[in-house]
């Protein structure tokens, strides 16, 4: 017997990172400081969720620079996108089987 | 501008402490041997998540003696119930927001 948690990824399923590919899913990018604002992280924080995401192949880190001033873009990738909406899938599934509540 | 993921309560969003309170949402209680093998489990990450739940008062863990056997029910409190329909709430409105992907 298989509950729908066993299909959440520990990758995509905890709160921060569940928010920043939230976030990207209904962006092509997000700068760094739109992140933290909206998910109200700290830059620290931030920045070790982006890492641990990055790692896993789900999302691109491209630093530029806007005139002289440094700016953090990310995208979610194909990968990240995926495991998202598999993410968004048994969250579903959950949130079915306790409907009502 | 708040993201539905600040709603979430990390004490009951992290994967195996949301198994465990989905368990007993459906249960007036379970047995540890029970939750572990539904949730997949071992039993040193069972207890220490138990004991996060406990410490934040959302599930009450009674040890008994049936026969000779020790037995440990695990059921969940008016505050854990509270706080999982809380966490399902938050994940109602993230799934909602990403239907269709």
């Amino acid at each position: 017997m298989s509950h729908p948690t066993n299909a959440l990824d520990d990758v995509v399923h905890q709160r921060a990172r569940l928010g920043i590919l939230a976030v990207l899913a209904e962006a092509q990018r997000a700068d760094f400081n739109y992140l933290r604002e909206t998910l109200t992280l700290t830059d620290g924080n931030l920045s070790r969720h982006l890492q641990v995401l990055e790692d896993a192949g789900c999302v691109k880190i491209t630093k530029v620079f806007e005139g002289k001033r440094p700016r953090t873009w990310i995208s979610a990738t194909k990968l990240g996108r995926e495991a998202f909406a598999r993410e968004i899938a048994a969250l579903r599934e959950l949130v079915a089987r306790h409907d009502g509540i």
